[in-house]
């Protein structure tokens, strides 16, 4: 799911890049008055940029809008990546944990705390991206087609949203680089509650006997709650309820707590998304 | 009008700056675990701030972002009066003017051009201020109400958005203080067209003496439109048109052209927005 | 936090309000070229309101901006609340529960699952709010101090802010109402492992009998690291470490893992929060 | 320039399509647990879009907020060509009007007032669109990548966005097919104050005679700022200049007012904009 995203973000940005890759020597209003096109060719050539086709006293901003709109959107997706880290790394979860070495001192006060400091100022630095795109957009409805209003906000947003997304990128690689992942906690986390997280697959089998949906529904939704109300884990509820056992075993029961289930077409996943190798 | 909206805005920052200025000292969960309340007075006292009444490890955000929307809406009414400025120096109008010192180059391309610089940079300013509060509002819901994303936003904003707010109070006022009025300027302007802008007068004038609102609205409108069609001002034609002239005299058309019947108030305008001398 | 939260949001609103509950009748450039002051004094008086004490053709647009300002606030210290209940009832904290009749159907496929889906809700429409703030102070520049373009804007965001605010108030205020707190799950929590949450006590403690910070540091974070690295918990840890027994006997670490210790000033805030009763 | 910009608007908005036009059938957590990624496929097929390659319970939202930033961009765009229309038909400079009917009222209080009513309520709708955009951004880093807090706000931006931009691209279509020009209003303008836009000419001729820039600068500075201080029109200004006319004679001078040199590249502009015919 990153990687599909990342890869839209990389077209946004590779596209963003050449909308603005372009620049203009056709004069004070657009007209070449001074100097032929061909001079703005031929410096643009010099440059690595395009000549925009048609100017003003300025390139449109709308260019520079896109490029700070798509560089806001792929710190939102970065903060996405940020936000699940922080869920993941909770205390009474830790699937993934960001690097801590063993030198390192903890919060001040608290020495046993190990926050994913680097995912907090991720999703804190996205909201500064936002903020920049704001105010580009702003920027386009020049008066006149080119007053001078967007230079003030260029000089803060041009180095600052930058500055910013590329301190983003660079710290969400060495972020995934070195995250260490749990799969120990993975597994004990599924298994929590007594594996309720199987339930859809529960209901899906009693369907598939024949029960009808809404009855299917009533059987798994009890034993599933008993959890809240009695503290009982789901599988030993299922396992004690006799409605449930006139239609399945318990070795059907317990057949519908293996995770493999949900393995099975991950190859295909993968394909989709990398290609086939 | 604007030094009645300032009013306002000085009471936004005053009342911004008294929700602000509150510390805490109450340890890591806001329970005074180690250190008793007494001791956050004290030091609060110390540092001219008062205690936040119940804070967690931090205090809330949301006194942060009343700060920085407090910010952004003054910083907005100076972009309003900015944008009158620009329109009023606009070359056609022309009724004040930024100073411009005579040894003072203009445009590097166009000796003649006098542009609202300074106008137009207090917009752009503004755009940021906009975006900032965006990011700051977004600091409230902090997971726990004290996770520590809210840090790397409040390094930049905190000083980009007082940085620039105060760049664009001094600007602002020294503007004011230099800028140039044109009255003669204003007195053509309102003659402009055959001093259109008494239409509405003309028009009550009208009623008063009988017409109904649709006839008179009727004369009234189609002696402004003769400017636009036929290049005849407002005045010479509402003087040819043989219907008005049934119920208006020249003279009382005339009397209506006079300016002083929009001073007449003023006084009383004044001494709302400055109370009486 | 949050009732003290709450009065500076009933405090931002009785202000926008008092700022917004202004009228004219002052003529279409604000002179009161055609009706007297006390006309606009008589009007405002049947209305509930004040006069606007200068105006354009229009009431000034920075007082509405104040008012979705302060809406867009108050929605986001709601969405603050309601991201705290989310994070209260995962399942494997579970603090808090939004109401959840017995009859009612959870999640389609998963009928174990209990969503906080009314604070997902609330977190949802404070972004709505956030949106319309955007557009709210874009109004405020009018041309002239008087163009029409706010009129559009504020005839989608003037409804649909007050009634997406106006349900988030009602759904928050009966979702506090019925919220299900389960005290034993905190015990439980703060139990975890080990107990981990009183490790600053112990190092004050430390601090107390003589250790240099540094030390104490050192003591706390091996023994509460070892859950970590050895699933060990806190409290066992600290009880087989010889270093620490040295300077504390079994019983004073004990005495270090006593709720009460928190709880100690919880009167005092209440008086700052709610008044002496 | 418009339609330059237009085609650039026009790609943003296939390629936020082209993202958007993805589903899933893929489970409750992605993995085709209970129905394998055929069908999904099938499914998509016959709805006309493509399945979505990796997905969680729901299809990422960075897809969406692709669409509603492009919608805000494109909305921008239609601002500036807004604001474009309202400053060219403003009283003073008429070079362009908004459809007006005869038998159509103008403003209720002054018959006489032509206002670009059309272009003002599209700069107003713009801002509703960058509003929900900036709700949009805020959509994407949902909990665990699928929390249901997006819903609220899409039920909403979603059928208001797209209603807005819709309705602005016809009212600005309508409005571009009757907008009325005036050509002869266009020449006036340029011969104001005695065609002082030409002074950008009047210097590079200057430099090609062989006077350095500073001192070509002066001289062509100074005749222009004339009409500010003495009311004296540049070109009489200039062919009353003892300096100057030793270096060009009242006919080149003359020279230097002629349009046609701004309209020589016209040709290479179009090719570039709408290709060869």
């Amino acid at each position: 799911v990153w990687f599909d995203e990342l890869k839209r973000g990389r077209r946004r940005l590779e596209q963003a890049r050449a909308t603005i890759a372009v620049g203009k020597v056709s004069g004070a209003v657009g007209t070449f008055a001074h100097l032929p096109p061909a001079v703005e060719e031929h410096a643009m050539k010099l440059l690595g940029l395009a000549p925009a086709p048609a100017s003003t006293q300025v390139v449109q901003r709308d260019r520079h809008a896109e490029v700070f709109q798509a560089i806001a959107l792929v710190g939102t997706s970065i903060e996405k990546f940020a936000t699940e880290i922080r869920h993941l790394q909770r205390t009474e979860v830790r699937e993934v944990e960001e690097p801590f070495t063993s030198g390192q001192k903890g919060s001040s006060a608290m020495p046993h705390k190990r926050n994913p400091i680097l995912s907090e100022n991720l999703t804190g630095l996205a909201r500064l991206l936002r903020g920049y795109a704001v105010a580009a957009l702003e920027d386009v409805p020049l008066w006149h087609e080119r007053d001078i209003s967007h230079s003030s906000v260029e000089r803060v947003i041009g180095p600052d949203a930058t500055v910013v997304f590329d301190f983003m990128l660079h710290r969400f690689a060495g972020l995934m680089e070195s995250l260490r992942v749990y799969p120990e906690n993975m597994a004990k986390n599924l298994a929590l509650l007594g594996g309720v997280v199987n339930s859809q697959r529960l209901l899906l089998e009693l369907a598939k006997r024949g029960l009808d949906r809404q009855a299917a529904y009533v059987i798994v939704q009890r034993n599933a709650m008993k959890f809240y109300e009695e503290n009982t884990d789901f599988k030993t509820a299922l396992l004690g309820d006799a409605e449930l056992l006139k239609v399945m075993t318990p070795k059907d029961i317990e057949a519908c707590f293996t995770p493999d289930y949900h393995l099975r077409h991950i190859d295909a996943i993968f394909e989709r998304v990398f290609g086939r190798s």
